[in-house]
């Protein structure tokens, strides 16, 4: 991962299901306060998009996985080499990929085993995020300053993620708590293209200065930016189906009187 | 921010809003708990109310971010000057003005429109001393000891402050919790206070020694005081209160014969 | 504080409160159980038993300050002598048992008024042990390794009683919790003796090598034991009512039989 | 303990322990979901076994304490030896096994007594592990980097558990919460090992390199093998035991028709 494709890939990663979990959890929300309506909100469909959600993620960490073990210098399933270990940090990044696969695993099988307890899937998704902040944790030991401080941000929103998805699993149909753990995956997202741009400038810009404080006293602003970013896409998010929610709700009676008619 | 009044007018505002936020979650209280007398708490009037804390919660943000950028030697909006980063103190105080801006928004919308949770509010609430909390963090790097000191106690204050409005928006209606969250904001307003007088000493004083621990040792002591001081600002306002509702208890009846007599 | 009577005497009250509110804690318990037999358990009684609860506190609150103040050398109320300040240390203890005279003064307000949220005296007692533990937290600056060890372990007590209150503030009427917490302020009265024979050992023992790391391999060792202990005299307590409200209920019948005969 | 005998005893027992405790969790929520097959979920069996747990713990408690004493050179109940104190670290682990003891004392009293909270074993499980975590985070001292790295994690997955049994505490009948904490306790069992393996390899293998960073950076890798592996554990055992539970219930009405008929 030490490119600057390697650090945008997850960010587009995490911001699309960012944008994804915010927009189940708005349509469940509004499905549920306008029942007539709601063909989309039908428990089967749901069901559906998470069996779909599963399949992609287990997909998603498959390749990875296997692209992390055998492209470009991988370690080849091989943990040892001449006695020191082999590709340390491609093993970290493999395992978060592994929890993560896990989580779908999890979508799918509750989805289909009705004798499953439903909450399990927010359970596997606490535990996915709660891991990843304990690899970053203890994945940036002897680097430069500016370079660590990025990761313990991201170490910071993984572990509020991980929080936020475990009070999901005490708490449940809490929209805002949903809403509000989507807002940090979103942020995680964007923050994943700072760290791209901040260690590896694209287009030969002139790097960092790895050693002076002032960068992080500006990261700290540009982290706050971030998070005001997050809110305003699920605002707009919100904002958006709410108003094709009504729209419809206006087409619909119609549409019934034609079919009836 | 690096003066006298700098400090002191931030300790004005917030404690304005803790006085401010104490009244209102008394007034709820005891207009729930008689329901005769009770037209100020009638919902309508709350909901006015909200709309106009947001408005001026919006309006302070837009005075104090422009003020920020253009008076005395502001950044101009620019980011960067000369390969170094232009006033970045005024950014991060300019961040925190920004969420709280966002405060104000989210108590506008949540009267204005229906279908939005009602609790987005303490959630915002929550987030922008959280931010707070976070900024200051980041923001005392490289300057005296008193001087760390005196902000980490501002970073406590923040994070309880924003840990009560998170418990608020998970455990609603509880008038104690709100009391708390409001003396935690009045102890903060106090505590501004003090740092100017202990930074930036008024009136030609001798300034304080950053680096002599008994400093510390009696600003411990002194914060208790602050603490103690918000409970008793609390208190005199609950007993006001009461006392003022118990009169207009006596006095209504015979008022309300006179308009039916 | 710096002799072996100014830790003996704190641990003492903290031992007899322990045991008081765990007594207080297990009648209420067993009485709710058995309605029948409860003269006890009198709503009157037990507020009554309240307000007495309270007098006592901010009585030894007042006479614990004015000893402070007047007696053995104490600051008479000036903070600042010939710029420096004035035994700083007596002021941190005494800031402590304002907090706890605040939950005497909560005691008697909620017994006598009934318009006042009961749980306020649960939310004052976190407040005061927290209090307790931020201030004990900033206590032993530039002291022995082993000072510093015993006082970072009263302030985990400290800070852990003050959870469990503020756990009793959200949760009500779980015995166990209150129990524990009991058993927090027993483990914390005990502990306070050990911190006397430890630093000032009396008889003319032997003084403990401050900075010896084996002392606090042992004390962790014996802050187990004194956790242990409280566990018994807990469950000893326990027992005990237990034994004497069966007794009771099988005179009692009797007695009735008396007086109606 | 100081060899790898030592580190593999309690894993095994810590392994078995959480295997039972989540085959019990399990048979207790498939019980409760199919009412009509259940002779094994019957409440007199249920507390049959929480009796004979408890008399295992105390049981081995009591051979731990023992043995720690008595055998290879113990203690002998002597904590000081010509001043000095003798083998500390014997003491650290006799004290968690009595809160381990304790334990199973509280499950044969809440198993005959009934006037005991149920919760009690709930709190005294989270209270073992709680004292565990404290013991090991002061066990470390002067030894080597990765020492005290894998000492760490262990304090770690024993805060969680505590932390698990605490929640269990206040939030009864929530099956996922006791899988969850069930794994917590398999994976202190096999980070035993590894444990055991790293500071003691068996075998005479080489040592490992107790200085080398690279050895934490593998090893944080490991931990999430290990918690991977505690995850198909547990998921194994629900599959076996519903399929179990389906075959009975297929065999069941056979049965019953043989007998009444």
């Amino acid at each position: 991962m030490g490119d600057f494709p390697g650090h945008a890939l997850p960010g587009v990663f995490f911001f699309i299901a960012g944008l994804w979990w915010s927009t189940k959890s708005i349509l469940k929300y509004v499905c549920k306060k306008h029942k007539r309506t709601c063909y989309l909100g039908s428990q089967a469909l749901f069901q559906r998009l998470e069996i779909l959600e599963g399949i992609v993620l287990v997909g998603m960490t498959l390749i990875g996985i296997i692209g992390l073990q055998f492209i470009a210098g991988g370690p080849h399933l091989t943990i040892k080499k001449e006695s020191s270990w082999s590709r340390l940090l491609r093993w970290h990044h493999l395992n978060m990929y592994f929890f993560f696969g896990l989580l779908g695993v999890a979508n799918i099988l509750c989805s289909t085993i009705s004798s499953l307890p439903v909450s399990l899937t927010k359970l596997m998704m606490s535990n996915a995020f709660l891991v990843e902040a304990f690899i970053f944790y203890n994945h940036t030991h002897g680097r430069e300053m500016l370079d660590v401080f990025v990761h313990q941000i991201l170490v910071l929103v993984s572990f509020l993620t991980g929080l936020m998805a475990f009070m999901e699993f005490l708490i449940r149909k809490n929209v805002l708590l949903e809403l509000l753990r989507s807002s940090f995956v979103l942020l995680q997202g964007s923050w994943f293209w700072q760290i791209g741009f901040v260690l590896f400038p694209p287009g030969g810009g002139p790097a960092w200065n790895l050693l002076d404080h002032d960068n992080i006293m500006f990261l700290t602003v540009c982290f706050c930016w971030h998070y005001a970013l997050a809110y305003i896409v699920i605002g707009a998010n919100y904002a958006f189906i709410t108003c094709v929610e009504l729209k419809i709700q206006k087409v619909l009676p119609s549409l019934q009187t034609h079919k009836t008619g």
